[in-house]
């Protein structure tokens, strides 16, 4: 028994953004179904995740963690579906996987990065937990800043994928919570639905002053999404022989020549650690990661926020809402 | 048997540097020798140590390390002398010691933070190596950029007491070395005397060409003791999973507004490490550290150079050189 399928849409690259992603860096193209060789498995996607790595693989930089998108290639993506057709046995017919498998409604795979999840979880919670924003939350804060009862952390985009788990997960673990993001909206679910133990808006003109008032004792930890403003004001606030975990500049992707960052001279001052982290260096370790998350979730210990589009080509203007701050929880695509 | 010295001169600081050091910031004053008490010793310096470090002991800035020095007290220095009188039993007279004595032609000791040193090395050796450039170079080469064999290592002010030292240690565990100076001069000893593979003048203005051509593979540890243009320049050379030891910035410290450090994109992309380091977070590894570093001088791994000065009364204008880089050696003033 096979698919049926003879074509499925795909969105290509089709030009690098040089500052702000638009429609015009994407294609919608149909493709035909190419035969499967031995070990190769045909997977239907459900879900496509929009991350703001995405920026990254878009671009040429050569220098970058992992190779850019090759231009008329099908544009890189995390999704979710299952195996429609298989020559590999590790991966039968109807298997749940999850992997890198692009922007498209099909993909073939030969099994390598891809994992098998269960069919009892959602896929939102895939989406929004166990998969990247779950594992970069969990080795972030666990393996690169290891916090400890009564620090205190601050997190930007704390409204974010990654950065509404890390507070979680902290809070859990004892510290004050302090989540940085973009609006009053953010901040109150922050605080009144993620249980932080504050929500403060990088927007507001007394920022800083907010920011001495909810840590009065400094910064022990922070977990750097953004970039900008906030960067620099909470660097000011760290305390001594505190850890800095650089997980993402959002703020900053876009933009042709990046903002400075601080000078060094508070890094030998506060003996600070500043250590910059991306997940394919740790991909080996997402099995471990992925329990870890699942326990917290079955205990209910991390509320999550999807907020999902519809149809693939839905999905450029998915990637633009989350550099302008726009989306409201995690972005995915339902197929 | 005791002293008969009555009276002593020291060096107060008496007003706190906003930018450059000058004699203003000092005065030489006599005073008077005050009775020992029990547990107290009285040590004649034979030599004071200038560092960069003092720069931040004058300023008023509580945010340090360490406390800043107060106005009109003796300013802080590490020194060497012999004890002259004694009511400590662990110090009898005559016990050759080394501590945070100040500037000064005799200090009182009540025996903490005091280091007993034998009188078979010379006061050089002890100041260039041993002392607290010998155990910074050692604790930020081995504990924070823990070298392999075939890594390149790019230092900052290589020229300097600590930064000799660390490329010395390095050309030992098989690295790469490469000296960043201000002067020919400076860099022809880097090569000649101390076998770097190359010593760099940062001034040169192809001196970003010079590095790329040293180093063909990029850079793997970055030993950083001076901020400046050169910082920049290093930083967007490093290779992915590099480390940084922030250890010094002497080109900044004199001024008002220190300049911006690098964007953080370069430390998510390059998943650097960057972690500053302040010897006296370590000051109980001294004894571990010395005996390593008195074994590598008596194999002759350590060439070093002492710019000496004679007389307490040349102690700022000492200073002084320290920051406009024109010491040539370690800056010691002989009693």
């Amino acid at each position: 028994m096979g698919s049926k399928v003879m074509t499925y849409r795909a969105i290509k690259l089709v030009k690098r953004p040089v500052t702000d992603i638009n429609n015009e860096h994407f294609e919608l193209v149909t493709l035909n179904k190419p035969e499967l060789k031995s070990g190769e498995v045909l997977i239907k996607l459900s879900h496509l995740s929009l991350d703001p790595a995405m920026r990254g693989w878009m671009s040429a930089d050569e220098e970058s963690y992992i190779p850019p998108v090759s231009l008329d290639s099908v544009m890189r993506a995390s999704g979710i579906g299952h195996v429609v057709e298989s020559q590999n046995e590790d991966f039968p017919q109807g298997t749940r996987v999850m992997g890198l498998l692009g922007l498209a409604e099909y993909a073939v795979s030969n099994g390598k990065g891809l994992n098998k999840i269960p069919d009892s979880l959602s896929a939102e919670a895939i989406m929004c937990v166990i998969a990247l924003p779950g594992i970069t939350a969990y080795h972030g804060l666990f393996e690169v800043l290891k916090p400890e009862a009564g620090q205190t952390i601050a997190i930007t985009a704390a409204a974010g994928s990654v950065g509404s788990l890390v507070g979680q997960m902290a809070k859990h673990q004892g510290l004050t919570v302090i989540g940085v993001a973009g609006s009053e909206q953010k901040c109150d679910w922050l605080k009144d639905t993620l249980n932080f133990d504050h929500g403060l808006n990088y927007k507001d003109a007394n920022f800083a002053e907010q920011l001495k008032s909810a840590a009065p004792q400094g910064i022990d930890l922070f977990f750097e999404n953004t970039g900008g403003l906030a960067q620099s004001i909470i660097f000011d606030m760290m305390n001594a022989h505190g850890r800095i975990a650089v997980c993402g500049m959002i703020a900053e992707y876009n933009k042709v020549a990046p903002a400075p960052g601080p000078s060094w001279i508070g890094i030998i001052k506060k003996r600070l650690q500043i250590q910059g982290f991306t997940m394919p260096d740790h991909f080996h370790r997402i099995g471990e990661y992925g329990q870890a998350l699942a326990a917290m979730l079955a205990k209910g210990e991390l509320a999550y926020r999807a907020h999902t589009l519809n149809g693939l080509e839905s999905a450029p203007d998915g990637i633009q809402l989350l550099f302008s701050g726009e989306n409201q929880g995690k972005m995915i695509v339902a197929l």
